[in-house]
């Protein structure tokens, strides 16, 4: 075992690691370090682990030099990092001994699902094997008295089917007691941004023991770092309903984006704006929820855990393929086309322009690229033939496809664009005003905002300064150069 | 013109003139009759116009009488009616000549679709002709300067592309200015049932004008008598948005309640209760407004707003079908057929057995048939050979398919069913008790509740007594007789 654990002072705090150090994990470790007592002492000891490969190592020193390993405008998160070190309850490590002193374990690795191609709902790929490697090491280490928690985002019926049979057999093997598991399983509803850390903190929580000692020890523990006199436990009465809540209620975020699309399609047709009625009808408190066009969905969670829950509802339960669910998926997958469609329509023809794509990651204010829509847009930009620069300050590359993302505005003077398309609200996008965009691409003649970026001000007047814009902005569908 | 009519006291009064007296227009009527001034006087004198059929005339006798021509749980309408009668701003008539002592004319008149079957989403029909015939007599003739407000659910671009060319045509065949033709758009939200009044004068509403006189004159007209202070009103800038604001509300509401239906059928596979999931996914407020699970979907709007959206989309507008939206009405017009399923399950055969359905009306506390979800389980119950009792305290007759309808409890107990199903939460129903419904139907074998109705206590009492229960209540998925 790595020596800084063995030696890790134990002050007669319980200890927790936290599997998996991505963005729940992260959230999690800088969550649990930060929790004091009725006296401001820190109530836990956290050990963060992850895989010794490459991306774990990183994230690993990052928190061992006191540092968030996730970019985000949350700098609580990296503050509760940095006083975690200072105040000596706070490592990480890849070594797997950290799960024998755990008196928690929070599992917070991924479980992927594989569509084939976007919007290929009906053809996905999954397979539990990867998890079940995941927990191996934490059954075959753990101590008969330590909870675990799995907040990992599961297919329903997991801890009852897959988790807990497992731990029970290392359990028997290593003549532990398999009737004194304690297991849980608590989904977090963290949202990365300004207020990732008290997405941690201060909201609602839902969890679900296997038998009554696990409800309570996961009860106890989760009051420990949550307020949740502000924000009350939801406590289940199964594992399998708290693994459904999770794939349920992003399942319905994921089809009311889905329900809009078509009839953003329908307003621009009718020549309606739809900003202007939804608006309107979000004064309903029964309909305050209804979405605003956008741009396109990523994210871990809302393009993948319909299939989860399709998955466990066709393979472990025997049930119908939850096809709506579905459905929503791919809508969701496909919508970047409707900005590529307004990007043809409004600039003719692409081949050899010269287009600066705004917004590589999925979200506002968030550096995260996983399944981002940018994707496809950009995708359908390089098709065509367009030189393009892809722009992002919360970036410097984007991992999967292997390619460079330019932080600074000077990259986007020297690249002298000729179209632009806004793809993420970040904030430093729209802190831009018409004449900065006029300074920045003094070339620009197409501005396509794909998600109510710029504002209709700046839009107007660039308008009258000869641009053409295309988006769903409000009010400005489509405006021609020239436009009042 | 009928003699009332055109002796009514004229007291400096604007008469407003409401054509046809359904849901929408009854209350309408009630809520303009009740309308005061800083003063205490009436704001408007009221005309109610319907057809001379028997329907129409029976309605019209019902206000003239003083009464409320729709069955609801709101005194307020009734009693608003009656103080009309009483303080002489109130009649009704079918003597179109009503129009033309109009200063308003607010058109609540029936747009219909018809759907060929249940689910026929892709197979309705449509068209405008009812609707221009029951304009024709308004535009012949009301005066110059009177603002028609058309309320009725309207394809999107209707008052545009049908409304305000009939309008203008028999204005300039009249030597009106059709230049000066005064027309708006503006959707009630009405809810029958307890706050169906309120439902009108205490809520948001919308609207828009064709051109700005008619803006300025309909929202003169909506303040006398919303209180738009602590409910302001949307203005929207095309009569085409406003008309479009209500499809889709209607139809995310619809689809909301159809999203639920797939996961109801998966936490049933899984042996998950969803009332329990979905009371925690709602402790967020962006998912307050998830459905729980029900029986079905009935009454004029939801049932159909999206098929007048979709033919807007594809026959005026020239877009894509709203596919998404639509299936959602499929999925919820075939949703009884889970209760069917239900029923099936846990009754065995149902041939030759004695079925009592509770609940007629589509909805709680109303005494609507309109496309009610419980027409889909009668026909089931009769196909499968069953003697079924309809039971409905609002009503006496099921217009429709010319049924009768028992208001009486003695009569469930005269048919003293052996399956009894309850698929509305009546105030009535819901008074209950376990030990009530037991001394109603002695022989009673089998229960479904279908919406949630009887509770969880009482379904447990009832299947220690030996009753087997099926349905979507809290906690009572499926009790085998003699359950504890």
């Amino acid at each position: 075992m790595e020596e800084a654990l063995v030696n890790a002072p134990n002050v007669g705090r319980e200890v927790v690691v936290v599997q998996g150090l991505g963005f729940v994990g992260t959230a999690m470790v800088a969550a649990l370090a930060a929790a004091r007592d009725a006296l401001g002492a820190p109530v836990f000891t956290v050990i963060g682990v992850d895989l010794p490969t490459a991306s774990g190592r990183k994230k690993i020193e990052a928190i061992n030099r006191g540092e968030s390993p996730i970019v985000s405008e949350d700098p609580a998160i990296g503050a509760a990092i940095a006083a975690g070190r200072e105040n000596g309850n706070l490592r990480a490590t890849d070594d797997e001994g950290a799960f024998e002193l755990a008196d928690v374990v929070v599992v917070d690795v991924n479980l992927d699902v594989h569509k084939k191609s976007p919007g290929a709902v009906d053809d996905y790929e999954f397979t539990y094997a990867p998890f079940e490697k995941a927990l191996d090491p934490v059954a075959e280490r753990v101590g008969q008295n330590t909870l675990v928690i799995i907040e990992t985002t599961v297919p329903p019926g997991t801890v009852a089917n897959v988790v807990r049979p497992l731990f029970e057999d290392a359990y028997a093997k290593r003549r532990l007691d398999p009737a004194g598991l304690l297991l849980a399983h608590s989904y977090e509803r963290v949202m990365p941004g300004r207020e990732y850390l008290r997405s941690i903190t201060h909201y609602f929580r839902v969890f679900s023991g296997i038998n009554a000692p696990s409800g309570r020890r996961a009860r106890q523990f989760l009051e420990s770092f949550i307020d949740t006199k502000a924000y009350p436990l939801s406590e289940l009465h199964s594992t399998t309903a708290s693994e459904m809540a999770k794939v349920l209620e992003n399942s319905f975020r994921a089809m009311n984006i889905a329900f809009i699309q078509e009839w953003t399609e329908f307003a621009h047709a009718a020549g309606v704006n739809l900003f202007e009625v939804i608006d309107a009808i979000r004064m309903r408190s029964t309909h305050r929820n209804i979405m605003l066009p956008g741009f396109g969905v990523g994210g871990y969670c809302l393009t993948k855990d319909a299939l989860l829950a399709d998955f466990a509802c066709r393979e472990t339960f025997g049930g119908r393929s939850l096809t709506q669910s579905l459905q929503a998926l791919r809508i969701n997958d496909l919508m970047p086309d409707w900005t590529c469609h307004l990007l043809n329509r409004t600039a003719g023809r692409l081949d050899g322009r010269r287009i600066a794509i705004f917004g590589v990651s999925y979200l506002n204010d968030v550096g995260d690229t996983r399944y981002t829509p940018t994707k496809r847009l950009y995708d359908h930009c390089r098709q065509a033939g367009a030189h393009i620069l892809l722009h992002d300050p919360l970036l410097d590359e984007w991992e999967e496809p292997g390619l460079p993302v330019e932080q600074s505005m000077e990259a986007v003077y020297a690249f002298d664009p000729d179209i632009a398309v806004f793809c993420v609200a970040h904030h430093e996008y729209r802190k831009l005003d018409s004449k900065k965009i006029m300074e920045l691409m003094p070339s620009l003649a197409v501005l396509v905002d794909a998600f109510d970026v710029i504002g209709e001000t700046n839009a107007r007047t660039l308008a009258e300064a000869g641009v053409t814009l295309a988006g769903v902005g409000k009010g400005h569908w489509e405006l021609p150069g020239g436009a009042k």
